[in-house]
C-alpha cells in the first residue's frame, strides 16, 4: 500500500525532475559495440541508472555547444558574428578576467613553496602581513608539512580560525569540531545526501528553481526530490506554507521527508532572505524534524543596502535554539564571494545539532578520501580571517575587495535593467549571489518553433542567444520553473567594460527574435 | 530464485567483508536523544545504512587512539614510554619529514601567484625552468586564469602533457581525451564504483589483502565485493587461477562480475607483478568481459633491480590489443612516488575502451563537481614531466629524486630484515610502492587474550605495539587476510634516521609479548 503510494509520489515528482533537465538522457542501444567482437564489459544499458538519471545543466549540452564555436572561431576567425564567448553559464568570475586578491595568493605561493621565506628578496616581492601569515599557517600545520594529508576534517589550526570567523560573522560560538574542510562546497553536499538517503522513500526539499548540483546529488544518491516553489511574483519569495504543503503532500505519498535545502542568497534566483523569514523556516524544520542544509555559499555577495545576510546558525542561536533544538548544515565555498577562487576547490561546512555516533559515521566518510586540498584549506582560512585594518594589506586589500564588490552590483542593476527593457521579459532584482534569472514570456510561435525541433522552449531561446551573439546562458528548465514558464539564467560576472556591449547585442537579439515569432 | 541465490553469495562474500574490519559499527541506540525533546531528525537507526557498512580501517579506531596518546604526551611529556607517535599506518611521506621537490614547489608557488613572475627579485628566488614553466603552464590555462574553474576533465594543455608523459613511459599513443584529472586517485575509484555498480548483484573483483578504499566504495556504493586470494607463499603472487575459481563462484551465485582491481606495485603487499603475470590478466579480462581497474599510484615506487613497472596498458596494447579489445581504467596519483605530495590532492584516471555514450556518462558525473583542484592538476602534469636532462634544475632534481629513491629502497630493506628476524613473523619483500605486510603467527594464548577482549588478535598486537613503543601500524584485518592468518600493515615512511631505534623498540616489545604470551 505504502509502496504504491511512494510510487505515485515518484511519478509525480519525476514530472519535476524531468522538467529540471534540458537534453533527455538518450540511450542509444545502436550505438554499441559491432556484433564483430565480444561485446564490451559496459554498456549505456548496463551502468548504474542512477548515473543516467543525474543530469547537471550548468555544464551541460548548451556549453558542449558553446565550446564547439568557440574552437571554431579560433580555427577561422570571422566565421561567426561575434568575436568571443561570453561564458555567462557558471558562476565562475576569474574565467572572465575577475583578478584574485593579491594577500590570499601571496600566502598561497609562500605556503607552496616555505623554502623562500627566509630570503631577503621574499620581503621585496611579498607584504609583510602575508609573510607573516604564511609562518603563522606553517605554525598550524603538523611539520610544517604543506604536502602532507591533513587530519579528514581539515588542519586543526585553519578549523579554528574558520570557527573564529563564524563566531564573528554571527555573534555566537563555533567550534573547530563542526568544521569539516572539503574540496569546493560540492562535496560537502554530497556527503550529507549519502548520510541521508537509504532508498527513493527518502526525500530532501529543494527550491524551484534550484542550483542543480541538489538534483544531480540526490539522483546520484538514489532519493527523491521533493520540490517546493519560490514565488516569482514576490520576488523568489519562499513561502513556509508552500513547503509545508509539499511536505504534506510528499508523506501522504509514502515519502519520508528529512531534510530541506534552503539557498540563500538564492541561487538561481538572487533573492536574500529576509531574517523574519528564516525564523519561520527555523522554526519549522524543528515542529517537522527536518535537517536544515543552508546553502551559504554567496554570503558576501549582496547587491543592495536594505538586505544583510544572516546565517541561519545566527537566526536559530539568536531565537534560543541549540544543538539539541536543531540539525544545521551550513555550506560555505573560496569559489564565490568577492574572492571567486573557483579552481582553488576550497570549501567547508559546518555541522551542528547531530548526535555523536552520527557525527562519526560522517567523519568516516569524510576519512575515506582522506582530506580535501591543502592550499584549498588555507584559503577557505584567509576567506573567514581576511586582514584586518592596521594591517600592511588592509587598504590594498579592501581596495580590491570593494572594487570587486561594487562593480558587481553595478553589473547586476545593468543587466537586470537590460533584461527588464525588453519586451515580454520580466526580471527580479539580484539581491545577491551572481545570477539574474529573468522570466520570458515567448511567443506562441517560438513555443511552436522549439517543439517542433523537440526542445524546450527557453532552451530554444537560448541556442539562438548564443548563435547569434556568443553569450552562453543556461536555459531554466536546467534549474526547475513553475511548468509553462521560461526563464534563462544569465551571470553578472562578464567584466563591466564589456556590459555595454552585451546589453546591446541582447538586446538586438531580442528583438529580432521576437520580429520572427511575434504572435 | 537468482535472488536467492544472490542472497546467498552476500551472506559468503559479507563474510569475507566483515572479516576486513576491525571495529565493528555499533549502533548504540542509547545515545539517541533524551525523551524529553522532541527526537533529532537523524539517528544512527536512519541514516543510509550503506554509510553504517563501510570501513576505513587506514584511519579507524587505532588512529584515534594513537591522536589520544599524542595529546596526552603534549600536555604531559614522560607521560609514556615513549617521546613521539611514529604514524606508519598510511603512506603520508611528507608527515614523516620527507621534503617535497624543489622544481614542483616552485612551479606551484609561481602559478599561485604569477604576478611576481616579471619581477627581477624572483629570477634570484627561482630556478629559470621553474620560470619557464609556470609561464608554459599559465599560457596552457585559458586566461591564464589558475583561480577559475578549469574543464571538468582538466586543462587540456595538462592533459596533453600527461597524456605525452604516458605515451613516453608505454611507448604507445595516449590521448588528452582519455585522461580525468581528480582530486587524487580516491575520487577517480568512486567515480568507476558509481557507474558500474546497480545494486549488491553487482560484484567487483578485489584482492585480498587490498586497499580499504575498495572495500569501502564498493559498501558505500551498494555493490558487492569479490574477493581474490593473493597467494604469500609466492610473495603474494596474483594467480589467475584463483580470480577465475571466485568468478566463477560468483556468478554462480547470482552476481555479475564486472570488473577486477589490481593493484600495482601491491598495497598492502608490495609485490610488483611481473610481465607474464599482467599478460594472462589481460587476457582473463577480455575472455570474462571484465573492466581492468588498476591501481598503477605507485608506478615510481620500485625497490628492487630485477622488476620493473609495466601499466596494464603498455601490456594490453604489446599483446595487440587495442581500445575496442579491453576497457581500462589506470588510476596515478601524486601523493605516492618520490613526490609524495599527499595533501596536494592531484591525480588523474586514463581511461581507455569505454564507448562514446559511457564516456559521455563520465564527463556528466566529473562536472557535477566542475572541477579538481588546479594546482593538483597543475602538479599532475610535472610528475608527469618532471625536469629534462639539460634543463637548469635537473642535477638538483635528480638528486632529490634518488636521494629519496634510494632511501625508501634501504628503509624497506632495513624493516623486511628486522621483522623477519621476530620470532614466529615472516614478511614478504617490498619489492614496491610504500608498506610491508609481515605475517604475525600469534601463540595461541596471545589469540584468547585478544577475544577475551573482542579484539582481532592483529588488533591487540597493534595496540600493544602502539601503547608500547608510539608506532602506528594497521591490523591486517583491514585489509583482508586468509581466515585464521593475521598481518599488520607499516609503512617504510619514517626517516632514516630514526630507522634503527623504530627496529630496536619493535625487537624489544615483539620480544616482550612473546614473553608474556609464548604458548
Amino acid at each position: 500500500m505504502r509502496r504504491f503510494a511512494a510510487d505515485r509520489a515518484r511519478k509525480l515528482i519525476g514530472s519535476v525532475q524531468r522538467s529540471l533537465s534540458f537534453s533527455s538522457v538518450v540511450a542509444d542501444s545502436s550505438s554499441s559495440a559491432a556484433s564483430s567482437r565480444t561485446p564490451p564489459p559496459v554498456t549505456i544499458d548496463t551502468i548504474n541508472p542512477k548515473v543516467l538519471k543525474c543530469e547537471y545543466a550548468v555544464r551541460g549540452e548548451i556549453v558542449t555547444h558553446a565550446q564547439r564555436l568557440q574552437e571554431e572561431l579560433q580555427a577561422k576567425s570571422g566565421s561567426h558574428p561575434f568575436d568571443e564567448i561570453l561564458y555567462c553559464n557558471i558562476g565562475n568570475p576569474q574565467s572572465l578576467g575577475q583578478q584574485p586578491i593579491t594577500f590570499f595568493r601571496e600566502v598561497l605561493a609562500l605556503c607552496d613553496h616555505p623554502s623562500i621565506l627566509d630570503r631577503d628578496e621574499t620581503h621585496a616581492l611579498f607584504s609583510a602581513d602575508a609573510v607573516a601569515r604564511a609562518w603563522q599557517i606553517l605554525d598550524q600545520i603538523p611539520g610544517r608539512a604543506t604536502g602532507a594529508y591533513s587530519h579528514s576534517q581539515g588542519i586543526k589550526g585553519l578549523r579554528d580560525t574558520i570557527a573564529a570567523g563564524i563566531a564573528d560573522r554571527d555573534g555566537f560560538p563555533a567550534k573547530a569540531d563542526d568544521i569539516f574542510l572539503t574540496d569546493g562546497a560540492s562535496p560537502a553536499v554530497h556527503m550529507m545526501m549519502q548520510l541521508l538517503l537509504r532508498s527513493e522513500n527518502d526525500g530532501i526539499l529543494c527550491p524551484i528553481p534550484q542550483y542543480p548540483l541538489y538534483s544531480a546529488s540526490i539522483a546520484l544518491h538514489g532519493g527523491t526530490l521533493v520540490p517546493y516553489y519560490l514565488d516569482e511574483a514576490t520576488g523568489w519569495g519562499l513561502e513556509v506554507s508552500e513547503v509545508k504543503k509539499q511536505v504534506e503532500e510528499a508523506r501522504s505519498n509514502g515519502i519520508v521527508v528529512r531534510a530541506i535545502v534552503v539557498i540563500n542568497p538564492g541561487n538561481p534566483t538572487g533573492q536574500v532572505l529576509a531574517e523574519d523569514n528564516q525564523r519561520e523556516i527555523v522554526e519549522f524544520c524543528i515542529k517537522e524534524g527536518l535537517v536544515l542544509l543552508a546553502d551559504e555559499v554567496y554570503q558576501e555577495n549582496i547587491y543592495v543596502d536594505d538586505k544583510k545576510f544572516n546565517s541561519f546558525k545566527k537566526i536559530s542561536r539568536s531565537m534560543g535554539y541549540g544543538e539539541e533544538d536543531i540539525t544545521l548544515v551550513s555550506y560555505q565555498s573560496v569559489s564565490k564571494g568577492y574572492y571567486g577562487e573557483c579552481g582553488k576547490r576550497g570549501g567547508y561546512m559546518e555541522v551542528t545539532g547531530f548526535s555523536a555516533d552520527v557525527r562519526e559515521q560522517i567523519y568516516k566518510v569524510a576519512s575515506v578520501n582522506l582530506c580535501s586540498n591543502i592550499s584549498g584549506q588555507i584559503l577557505a582560512s584567509l576567506v573567514m580571517n581576511p586582514p584586518k585594518a592596521g594591517d600592511e594589506s588592509f587598504d590594498s586589500f579592501s581596495a580590491e575587495k570593494d572594487g570587486i564588490l561594487s562593480s558587481l552590483a553595478r553589473r547586476a542593476k545593468t543587466l537586470e535593467d537590460a533584461f527588464n527593457s525588453l519586451e515580454g521579459v520580466t526580471c527580479n532584482k539580484a539581491e545577491g549571489a551572481m545570477y539574474l534569472f529573468p522570466c520570458l514570456h515567448l511567443p506562441r510561435k517560438a513555443i511552436e518553433a522549439a517543439k517542433a525541433i523537440k526542445a524546450a522552449p527557453d532552451a530554444f531561446y537560448a541556442h539562438r542567444l548564443l548563435d547569434a551573439t556568443g553569450i552562453v546562458v543556461v536555459p531554466g528548465s536546467g534549474f526547475g520553473q513553475v511548468p509553462g514558464t521560461w526563464h534563462i539564467r544569465c551571470t553578472i560576472l562578464p567584466q563591466e567594460e564589456k556590459i555595454p556591449s552585451i546589453v546591446s547585442h541582447l538586446t538586438a537579439f531580442h528583438q529580432a527574435f521576437m520580429d520572427e515569432f511575434r504572435d
